[in-house]
């Protein structure tokens, strides 16, 4: 007998019907003996209805009312799940945050999580009922419900799973796993059997949307086994993260992450002496704007160039205040360009073998895409290219590294 | 300084505007130095809404889950209020039914209030804030979500006032008062300044579905100031339910309540024995059918007739259990008949003044219209006629107890 905790995004209860086929999941595993505690989302669109009506009344609605309003949507969820797993004969109790309680501070809508009571859901386990939990939501010491921010309902299950010691934590989302890369783009995509957590975290921040970051760190955090799996399929291991780096098993690569979202600014000219880079992100820092990849060249001629990467839709705020950086630092020329896209090759194999971030570049240069900007960390190698060379960059990367054939091509790969 | 409780039904709250004219409405009692405790329902639509997604999943869903769905409507509507008031520059806080707490029995869907914690909703208070609070839902010993049942808001309304010894109970709804009768059936009824709460009761009981009875019970025993208001005039006083009889200054009848939802069943020929009664009822009973008005004559020749009224929709019911108590008590024949309608009158008035059960008949006779059985307490007058006469036999009875002209017609009418 395992405890086993399963969450569900919204898409996976966005119906009545896609919520009895939750319920019927569950249903099998607690036939073979496991005990069960099921994680929900709201239902596919209802938090963006709450949201909106929140916003008729105020653009910028109280944050502490926004959380009493938005965790509305899970609580719905819960109940209608215990509904439908009572339909099937099964014993069941839903929980809301403040039920559990799961606590948190009082960071109203980005709230984190501080403790976890798991009495009355091991009372209710013990006493052969599927526990049924809000996700996204919480109790702050106050007695106020908090919510954790959007996607969080990932966290909440993985926090669970740490709190209870659970055999196992599953993340059902409407993909049957992590692959190598997107499979709209590289038809030969293949889905990965394992990845390591650390791949995970920057596959997950690269922008490879299947799971929330935070719980990737959480679930790092608390050595909790995480697997991802599709709610719509009833076969498949889906894909195990793990803490091991086995490296007999383990592709030099595992995955490619890409996203256009982002724009690139340079500052031209600037005069070359210490502090520069501060007095040029500092008041970037200022304005709210997050910065990702960041390159300054060495110098020339007592002048070097200065770039970095924001999210495409503050490209403009960046630029305004770029401007006036420039005059007072002296600089050139301030230059931004949004159409660009980062692709990464991701993959704990590269700390180990030389010659990867050559044989990419060597890649990339044999289709004629220019490098505009590379970015490197142990596992993880990024380059900014021109956008509309992105689907060819992932392509040929794909290929280049053998991610279709999978670990045992290694040897031919390395 | 006053302590108001005012509580906004459904239609009240039912869009983003109607939750705005509220919120300015609660602002003008801020502006003029009062405390303000708000009590809300969901808005319009929500609670059948939600009820309807339970029932896709089952019919009869489980009670516990049942409330924790539809305790969500009335959470979103304290959100919602506490944004708008913010939105307008006052303080406010929302409070769900476990926050205050308010504890309730464990009867899920109908459960009854057991004790209010008055101490955070104070401290709210007292920081200048509006306590918005969400009506109709408790919270049990075990921390379940708990509601009170339908139209249970206006009893929240109510016990928050005792709790927290409130000056006033202003409960909001879409008409402006009670009414001598319904002015859809007679247009010249009137709005009562002040009405007793025994009257209250009786009306409330007889199907002027004004306010709930069991507000109005809860209201008397605590006696708490009972106004009832329209959400949607910025003028009027509305309808004080007072405690006080001064009879100089209240008519003998008060209101004429009326309602065609009963069905009349009559069992012929009854042994006329003792316990003949409890054999006819007992079954009845156990078949979950309650019972209105029970109706038997003084027998002739060794049998009787036994009439009593039952809800329209359960006729059939109890015809079947009757036609089974017919053969086992030996009675001759069982009649149902829905066409009725029942047409009462109310008034403390009527205990010191002799006549009005024959005026009120001799009314009736002049219009030809036929009384089928007569009920009567100490303050109530009820009537079962053919519902075809129904309007005319309220409208007859309006006028012939001068309930258009007021108290001050008293004299005349007596």
């Amino acid at each position: 007998m395992a405890l086993i905790v399963q969450k569900y995004g919204g898409t996976s209860v966005g119906s009545i019907e896609r919520i009895r086929n939750v319920a019927e999941r569950v249903a099998k595993f607690k036939m073979l003996g496991h005990q069960v505690v099921v994680v929900v989302s709201a239902m596919s669109g209802e938090t963006n209805r709450l949201i909106a009506l929140a916003k008729e009344i105020n653009k910028d609605p109280d944050p502490r009312e926004l959380d009493v309003l938005i965790s509305t949507g899970e609580q719905v969820t819960i109940a209608l799940l215990a509904m439908a797993l009572k339909d099937l004969g099964l014993k069941a109790k839903s929980f809301t945050g403040w039920q559990i309680p799961l606590r948190t501070d009082n960071a109203f809508t980005k709230a984190r999580i501080e403790e976890i009571d798991d009495r009355a859901m091991r009372a209710a386990l013990d006493n052969g009922q599927v526990v049924v939990v809000a996700g996204f939501q919480g109790v702050d010491a106050d007695n106020n419900i908090t919510t954790l921010g959007r996607g969080g309902s990932d966290t909440t299950g993985v926090a669970l799973a740490a709190a209870l010691t659970a055999d196992e934590c599953q993340i059902y989302t409407d993909v049957d796993g992590v692959y190598t890369t997107d499979p709209r783009v590289v038809p030969e995509a293949r889905k990965l059997d394992t990845i390591t957590f650390e791949e995970m975290l920057e596959l997950a921040s690269l922008g490879s949307k299947v799971l929330q970051i935070r719980s990737v760190e959480f679930a790092g955090k608390y050595k909790v086994k995480l697997r991802v799996l599709s709610s719509f399929e009833d076969e498949g291991e889906g894909t195990l993260i793990t803490f091991e780096e086995d490296s007999m098993e383990q592709a030099i690569i595992s995955g490619i992450a890409f996203n256009r979202d982002e724009a690139k600014l340079t500052i031209l000219g600037v005069p070359d002496k210490p502090g520069v880079a501060g007095h040029i992100l500092a008041p970037i820092a200022d304005a709210n704007i997050d910065v990702d990849m960041i390159v300054q060249n060495v110098g020339v001629d007592g002048t070097t160039d200065f770039s970095f990467t924001v999210n495409r839709g503050e490209m403009k705020k960046a630029m305004e205040v770029l401007n006036m950086v420039k005059t007072a630092i002296g600089a050139r020329e301030v230059v931004g360009d949004d159409r660009i896209a980062k692709v990464s090759i991701v993959g704990v194999g590269m700390r180990t073998h030389a010659g990867v971030a050559s044989k990419m570049f060597k890649a990339l240069a044999a289709e004629n895409i220019n490098i505009q900007m590379i970015s490197t960390s142990e596992i993880k190698i990024s380059v900014v290219v021109e956008d509309k060379y992105m689907e060819l960059a992932v392509r040929t990367l794909h290929q280049v590294f053998g991610l279709e054939n999978g670990p045992d091509a290694k040897a031919a790969v390395a």
